[in-house]
């Protein structure tokens, strides 16, 4: 099976990202109280690169899912990263006024509307995942969709991983407790959306392969982080759509400031052949999908 | 059937309390990275009414629900109860230092602490309601408890009443709006906890004692917060435990305000009744917890 090209991948990922931001719309804010709806349709729609919902797509068809139920899901790890990007730009936290180019939501919004559109937003995605007119998403799946997110997203998934690091600044951590901050800050949910992608599925899917592709989305996880890292130091502003360079002026721990700019390099293709190699070993017929998800985490720009 | 006197509703209570405290304690802030655990178990242990457990669990015995599920519902629905409060105590809110006779979240541990407690306590109610390990709570009661939570909690819920909280200081509400604010605010999750309640019966619930308990919540649920109007003007703040007569200082439109003390107390006393002639209506063997959970909201004095 040859790997996809970039441009096979856009092809793919094209008419599902537009069915993505079409059902956001559809789903997100609507019938809200207005300065709330409107908070949470800015912090939503128009922006992101949306690579939560291409893991839940690509693994829910890489194991034959139900579409829609993999749609749900796949909008609703975006609403789970969207409300922890609002909540992290607060003045509180991380203090950001810039994020995808535009004013980040407290500043256009006001701190309370952006307090309560990421607590509206994270509850939001709990209500896609149970929907009671949808038969093809069954009770069990709905079920194992909450359980996943649930535990991506809290105290021992992303805000565990976002009070590790809360708790770091200007400490020097080593390599091990760097890992685990990341494996939850960032790794969880991403991890988690390949997951949600496989819990899609009408039937079980055998062990192995469940196995492979949780595998697949821990190492794509910390590869994200890595990159991440990197591009802190090597992009500027406007390329990255936020701030450029504000861990290292926070004295944030980095794999960069860990490995080294190279050493942070040779980490993520690293990462990248464990997870092509999880693939490789899951058994399922078509993973190019995921395949190429996982190049276009390393070789981004921003 | 004669009413619970306050002692039978007390003997009711005391060993659901216990099991609710025990649960809480063993399901919150444990493994979760220290200051962060710390902060959680801070904001819903030891301390609060238990309310909305309560309800969730005598709505579950009145329809022979599963004690599992209903203890799982009653930790839930108390998980979103401490994390409004904590996220509705910070600066950019109501900015509370006191609640419950305690220095609030935020003072104890600050705001970025705050801020991730609340959001990890949401998550964790929807982890809660998820089991992997208890047969007993099906799938279809976890993706129902789920569904009525998330929309308890949102934007059309919970969430949505406290944005049109914060868009209304010093502005005068008609009595509708006032409603509709209130039954979002605070009357959602109450009505949503005995919902969660009903959701933990094993087999369908005859829809008109469903439809009877929904009628119970709904008017509960305002009589709350006509009560807490009241309150907040006639009790002081050691009783209360929390600051006494800062609706009225904020110039916030409440029941009182509207409606003046007197028509406030007969506006509570109607909604009991309602209440109550819900319950006659249901069909159901036994209410006496309901009915005596009722009479204690319109009854209390903090």
């Amino acid at each position: 099976m040859t790997a996809w090209t970039a441009r096979e991948l856009a092809d793919w990922s094209a008419p599902h990202l537009g069915r993505v931001e079409d059902a956001l719309s559809r789903w997100v804010g609507v019938d809200s109280p207005a300065q709330l709806g409107d908070a949470m349709r800015y912090a939503v729609l128009g922006g992101g690169k949306r690579l939560r919902p291409l893991l839940v797509l690509a693994a829910g068809e890489a194991v034959g899912g139900s579409a829609a139920a993999a749609l749900r899901a796949a909008c609703a790890t975006e609403l789970i990263h969207a409300y922890s990007l609002v909540h992290d730009d607060l003045p509180s936290m991380d203090n950001d006024v810039l994020r995808r180019g535009k004013p980040t939501v407290h500043v256009q919004f006001g701190e309370a509307s952006a307090l309560l559109a990421g607590d509206a937003l994270q509850a939001l995605a709990f209500e896609l995942l149970t929907p009671d007119d949808e038969p093809e998403v069954t009770p069990r799946m709905q079920a194992t969709l909450c359980r996943l997110l649930a535990r991506a997203a809290g105290s021992q998934g992303m805000a565990g991983g976002q009070a590790i690091d809360l708790a770091s600044v200007g400490v020097m951590l080593d390599e091990a407790r760097l890992r685990e901050m990341h494996r939850l800050k960032t790794g969880a949910l991403l991890q988690g959306s390949v997951e949600m992608g496989v819990a899609c599925a009408a039937t079980d899917v055998a062990s192995g392969a469940a196995e492979a592709l949780r595998g697949y989305g821990a190492a794509l996880g910390l590869a994200f982080q890595v990159v991440d890292d990197i591009l802190d130091v090597t992009a500027d502003s406007q390329t990255l759509g936020k701030t450029a360079g504000k861990d290292a002026a926070a004295d944030k721990p980095t794999y960069v400031s860990l490995l080294g700019l190279d050493g942070a390099r040779a980490e993520a293709a690293a990462l990248l052949e464990r997870s092509l190699a999880a693939l490789e070993g899951s058994g399922l017929d078509d993973t190019r999908a995921l395949r190429a998800l996982a190049h276009m985490v390393v070789d981004r720009d921003r």
